[in-house]
């Protein structure tokens, strides 16, 4: 039984303890030897905590809808109380940071009866979409070690993909949970915004392009986790209107005769899309043709418009660098440890400058310039009556590692590559819709290829409908990795 | 029949249009007749439309739920094409600037069936509770020509209670919809974040704290427009979750046994509430328990608490300035306009120029502090399982004119003096939660006392409940001031 476990899914997981056939110890001690043995290959899980983690399983677990399965958290999106939060940052690292209290997600996560096994490796900050921490090194990709499992939620998708455990916590702000599906083969779905609270430490993050969940291998987990951890959390300043059933109920009853727009023409096409990943979005149309959906192709109008894509760059940049230095800010504050230039790597110390540069009216406009492109975008997709849009997650295929240091005459040498990697996710961080990246492609040396589905804001039922209607007609359970446990 | 016309909220003059008792024609000519007869004395609608709304009320109305109906718009919170849109600045009014296109609410309103008669005079970009503007000239109370009808939208409100319109717009960044209904003795409902749009020029407006809606003379026109115009506009950054049924239906059906707490206990004490005030929120609250509430004193913990009510302040007096300058850039660059220290007030380019010397992560570190506050005030609200929250609406009477300039030595003199008329309204724009004043009290001289509810976020149908059944326990239609038409 327990040489299966790496294979099954966290439903899978929670049924067989539910029924008695497998404890809550079980499950985590064969997780934590799973880690113990493949991690070192993967430099996903830099904080562990597996003496906790045991006794906690053979404790009293909340009778949550995943009693007893092992999780990893990210060391980012979220503190759990007493553990390690460095986010990346040399600084906090070294001064060895614990965080002060538990999120709400963490505690909501922990209601479900996972036990937290350890933390998974990040970007600094998450600023870049792979995760190359100068702190803890880069984290593999299992499918091919010389490869990056994306970021920032990296270290996450790494372990998960890897079947150390089958969910670990994700953040995404401008891509950073579908990307790392995309790359690692599984499921990744960035709520709406306003969907996940991020209380209490915060009301929003990034001016509210953050949105947190998971990284999945099926979507009855995705669904299944979002069911358990949505809804606001109090006085956050603002929601999404909740389900009128749960999500689970979707995944037996799927939408029908959805109107789908597809495209790999990325904004102002400034990033070509690898033929490889052309042919998963014609195969994952197809696919949704297939199923009766009402398919064509479509670009959405801003996205062929030169001066509103530089636009939306310079807004999105503007507001970066207001975002890192107010974060530095504010973990300086929260820990008492000063972040100097010699504390971050020289890129996120150089976005935090030009951050600090930045006069507030700037960055009041910026946003407002975001909202705007936001509102753009949706006022095609209204003029088009899109149901769901279908693009690639990433226009290239999974990378290899040590593209995205900073270079001797230029710091930020890995944010302009990232620009290359997120065009097709970002702009549904600033319009807040939800997204889910599906693994249904594969390069023709096997490497996984994401594709992008999404909804309008708060329809988050209507992607898990559709992602369970692909993954049932073209599964991808039983592709695994080189490296799997 | 005419001669009642300005005592009818516009429900009663809809049905009047709905039954042919009356024409669109003969009520918008009877709009006209009363603003050109009694408007001189009140100097509320500063810019007239009375050849343009005669010809589209012979013409062919939208058959909305106010058919017929005239209405005023406010000289802020939104645009109509054409129209002048100053907002105190004299700048824009010297130039003689006009919209250039509806605001989206704008449309809502007209779909309504309603004419649009003019526009209401406004404090400078709505900073100051008390509409003043140095370029239009002040405002007066129609039950007392010596005082304010507070602001920012105290031209419409004068308007309403003065019975030249039934129906003015009005928008609210920390009390500008529910102050002037107070001092005016009307229904002043701010909505919940998200629930209307401030489209298409914006997503949010001071970083979300702007909410609009309207002053009326009886709930069920509140609860009538809240249903006709409420909802997100395409693309907006985050919505309100929508009601259960229509507003209306709350009007007969009202809320059984809610907990009701109530203060007159300002943050920190730092303003005292008058007698006068004190007893107004104390005859409100014997009526909610004479009709069946739950009723018991309690302030919220945060506004007992010196130092949380002294950061709630230094936020949003940072946050303020940076929306001003943010604001006058705005304005400058869509009118072409250069605004500088002669074209503004001399309390308005102070502010403007203090935020033009804040940085970007100072803004975002103040609307986290803001978040915090608000999260602070609703983590009191779930402690004492609060339904609705009663104060006064305004520590103090209606005051009289001349006091919210600037001084030779001191140009924010008049943002002081508004330290002590919102402390009671502020807190809610921080929390995004629905507020409404109720015209329940009045002074030894006559004066209109508001009474403030408030709610959780999103629940609106408690307090048009609530409002409807204060109002048959205690109506108020009655009353009139000394100017009326």
């Amino acid at each position: 039984m327990t040489d299966d476990i790496a294979t099954m899914d966290a439903t899978a997981q929670a049924a067989l303890v539910r029924s008695g056939q497998v404890s809550p110890v079980e499950l985590v001690d064969a997780a934590i030897d799973r880690i113990e043995r493949i991690d070192p290959q993967l430099n996903a899980v830099i904080h562990r905590r597996f003496e906790r983690a045991r006794e906690e399983a053979a404790g009293d677990l909340p009778d949550g809808p995943f009693r007893g399965v092992p999780m990893l958290l990210k060391d980012l999106d979220g503190f759990q109380a007493g553990e390690p939060y460095h986010g990346g940052v040399a600084a906090l690292a070294d001064a060895g940071f614990l965080a002060p209290t538990d999120s709400w997600l963490t505690e909501r996560f922990r209601r479900m009866g996972v036990v937290f096994v350890g933390r998974t490796n990040v970007p600094e900050l998450g600023l870049l979409p792979s995760t190359e921490p100068a702190v803890a090194g880069p984290s593999r990709n299992p499918w091919d070690l010389e490869r990056s499992p994306a970021g920032s939620s990296g270290g996450s998708a790494a372990a998960v993909a890897a079947g150390l455990v089958p969910l670990a916590h994700a953040g995404d702000g401008g891509g950073s949970i579908r990307l790392p599906a995309s790359v690692c083969g599984l499921v990744g779905l960035k709520p709406s915004r306003g969907r996940i609270t991020l209380g209490p430490e915060a009301g929003e993050a990034w001016g509210g392009l953050v949105a947190r969940l998971v990284v999945t291998r099926s979507v009855r987990d995705t669904a299944g986790v979002l069911d358990a951890v949505h809804g606001p959390g109090t006085g956050d300043p603002y929601w999404a209107s909740p389900p009128s059933r749960p999500y689970v109920d979707e995944l037996d009853d799927p939408p029908e005769q959805l109107r789908v727009r597809w495209t790999t023409t990325s904004p102002d096409a400034a990033v070509a899309t690898e033929p490889e990943v052309r042919a998963a979005v014609q195969q994952a149309v197809d696919a949704l043709g297939s199923l009766g959906h009402h398919v064509d192709e479509g670009t959405p109008a801003p996205w062929t418009d030169a001066e509103a894509s530089a636009s939306f760059t310079a807004h999105f940049v503007t507001a970066m660098g207001v975002w890192t230095a107010a974060e530095l800010e504010s973990l300086s504050a929260l820990s008492g440890v000063t972040i100097d230039a010699s504390g971050v790597e020289p890129g996120t110390w150089t976005l935090a400058e030009m951050g600090r540069g930045t006069p507030g009216a700037a960055y009041y406009a910026a946003v407002g310039g975001l909202h705007a492109a936001a509102r753009a975008l949706l006022e095609w997709w209204e003029d088009e009556s899109v149901d769901v849009l279908v693009t690639p997650t990433i226009p290239e295929v999974p990378w290899t590692l040590g593209q995205f240091g900073a270079q001797p005459d230029n710091p930020v040498a890995g944010l302009l590559r990232a620009a290359a990697i997120v065009p097709f996710t970002a702009p549904f961080n600033v319009s807040g819709q939800p997204a889910i990246s599906l693994p249904l492609g594969q390069s023709p040396t096997g490497l996984p290829i994401g594709v992008q589905l999404v909804a309008r804001p708060g329809r988050e039922d209507l992607l898990v409908g559709l992602a369970a209607q692909l993954e049932q007609a073209a599964p991808w359970q039983e592709r695994r990795p080189a490296v799997h446990a």
